[in-house]
């Protein structure tokens, strides 16, 4: 029988329980062995969210170096804002933190095109995603943020451009069945990871792109662009960051369709708590059984909250991780502390969102239709 | 056995022999069934060069009730300009005199993409599709030339839009095997011939595009896209017209790879006349023969060049005719005389051709890569 290759969907949200198959497959590095010898000081990192890279350390070294560095990802404004969108916000942060520029990508013509979204709900929507990244920390001052449909012409010329050396067979190979529309958005993702190189977009050449790691398959077709028009455009390969896709509150894949299994960054406060309280636990059958066996973290989709984005502090985490194994602490009150974080989380975070929202059009130019 | 279908295909020079096979397979309609009802006073319609057409009714009412029309054509900036490529000037300079608005798609991205053509020699030569262009009469103050690169954003956003609802299987259904570059080249194409219609690029609802049949293709990709995007966007079926390829001096197709069998715009008078010495003609095995049966000149490469563009008076075309068949001229003679002619016009055109030349940047901007 013919062993099944695993292929990432770029396109469909996907629920990965093997992130090391995943790497030998691909070839994706682990993160952890440029832990010693860079200063990677998020928790991110030392938590294995971020777990893989591709040459991440090309770009360190060259940020280190004082070198013209960048950062780039983008979103897809189809649907809300949610907790795996913060974890994309949170490196942005981090990036800018460490003085990097950072440029994001609303993909506002692959909503269109693939996702058949509507054109004006997708665009109000780039908006609200630009205004959570504010909210979420990011200094708009030293961020770019662009729709797709926005760009000059000589960004698409590019995809033109790139179709020149692009074969279907591999872009089967890359992303399984295709359809026109998927063909030209995969071009567009590539024209958005390499614009920055040139010199008209600031003449970035060594960009960095943080995702999820369903994403990586528009990573490895633009790896293969830049192998061929390297010369003629004098391109760079991308490196890229990969971190891990963060459950639905079912422990199933989060899912558009399926709001009520995602903390969404806009969700009311009560809303929010009915979430917490349906949400997929470790705990065991009865609290019997808990006391005396412990709970089980890796199962549990608060825990996941609580590693991604409510205790930043590891030593707070580590006393949640033993309270649980050992029984100490049953779902229930786990679930008020959890909440009562995400509770302080969303309110601030809201706040600062309906600020950002008033002043969001000075960040990004939405087109006109 | 399963019958093959006809295809065409636009990125190959294909010899067609069986026009009436190929109006029935494809819905193209005949031009001869129009003559009676419109002016068509051009010989391309009464000697059946341009044969069928679509919707091409719909468009000479609009014409006829003075709405606003134009003419869209396109040239893909390979090779050098032929008698073929004039047979498209000639139509363009007809409808000029009609006072119809023309505007003529240099396809650069296409040459790049596809043909996998030198990005500067394509330049150069699209600057020299136009000069030829003016040389065989067309008149640039009336008339708009553009190379696909030089386009506004706007415009490539259109080729992303279309591809939303165009599947991979319909587009193999009309151009059989595909590729990235394929597709984008043919989105770009329903672009060129629909964004007219535009407000922002002068809001020509109708549209005639006049073309040799093996790019009718497009145009079934370009209507089927209308029938779905037209309320969304407004769009109008744009009508069309096509001729028949001439043919190349051996009687076979003409083609970029063996460019002496073409009679190119360009040719230096005695290369010209080499080629028409050595050309097919319908003569017979002798003179002998040929004095008693008669040539047969719907076989001969030379009777074409009378037809297509060497004698417009329709009297002078019969006593040619005659002469042949009834064996009172020999191909020798022929030929001088056809080269006479040919002679003439070169000479003549060649010489607006370098005045053409001179000036062209003031009626097309060619991109600066």
């Amino acid at each position: 029988m013919e062993e099944k290759h695993l292929r990432l969907d770029p396109w469909e949200y996907m629920l990965i329980d093997d992130y090391e198959k995943l790497m030998i497959e691909f070839g994706i590095r682990p993160v952890s062995e440029l832990l010693g010898a860079y200063n990677l000081d998020h928790y991110y990192f030392s938590r294995g969210i971020i777990f893989g890279h591709r040459d991440f350390d090309t770009w360190l070294k060259k940020l280190y170096t004082g070198e013209r560095v960048a950062v780039l990802t983008g979103f897809m404004p189809s649907g809300e804002p949610h907790v795996g969108t913060a974890t994309v916000y949170e490196e942005l942060k981090y990036f800018q933190s460490k003085g990097v520029y950072v440029k994001v990508t609303i993909a506002d013509a692959e909503a269109y095109a693939v996702r058949k979204e509507d054109r004006a709900i997708t665009i109000k929507r780039g908006l609200d995603f630009v205004a959570h990244a504010v909210a979420w920390g990011i200094d708009p001052e030293k961020a770019e943020f662009y729709y797709q449909t926005e760009m000059p012409s000589s960004y698409y010329r590019l995809i033109q451009m790139f179709s020149r050396k692009v074969t279907e067979a591999e872009m089967k190979a890359i992303y399984g069945d295709l359809s026109p529309s998927k063909i030209i958005s995969a071009l567009t993702q590539a024209v958005d990871i390499l614009h920055l190189q040139l010199d008209e977009y600031g003449g970035y050449r060594y960009v960095l792109v943080p995702v999820g790691v369903d994403q990586d398959p528009h990573l490895r077709l633009t790896r293969d662009i830049v192998d061929r028009f390297g010369q003629e455009l004098q391109l760079e390969r991308p490196s890229s960051i990969y971190h891990k896709l963060i459950k639905g509150l079912d422990g199933n894949k989060m899912s558009k369709s399926r709001p009520e299994y995602a903390i969404h960054l806009s969700d009311p406060i009560d809303l929010a708590q009915k979430k917490i309280n349906m949400a997929l636990t470790g705990g065991r059958a009865t609290a019997e059984e808990q006391r005396r066996l412990g709970g089980e973290p890796h199962k549990c989709s608060i825990y996941e909250l609580y590693v991604y984005h409510l205790v930043k502090d590891e030593r707070e985490l580590n006393d949640i991780y033993v309270e649980c194994t050992t029984g100490k602490i049953l779902c229930g009150p786990c679930k008020i502390r959890a909440f009562e974080k995400l509770k302080k989380l969303l309110v601030e975070h809201q706040e600062r969102y309906r600020e950002a929202l008033k002043s969001v059009e000075k960040y990004i130019k939405p087109p006109s239709f």
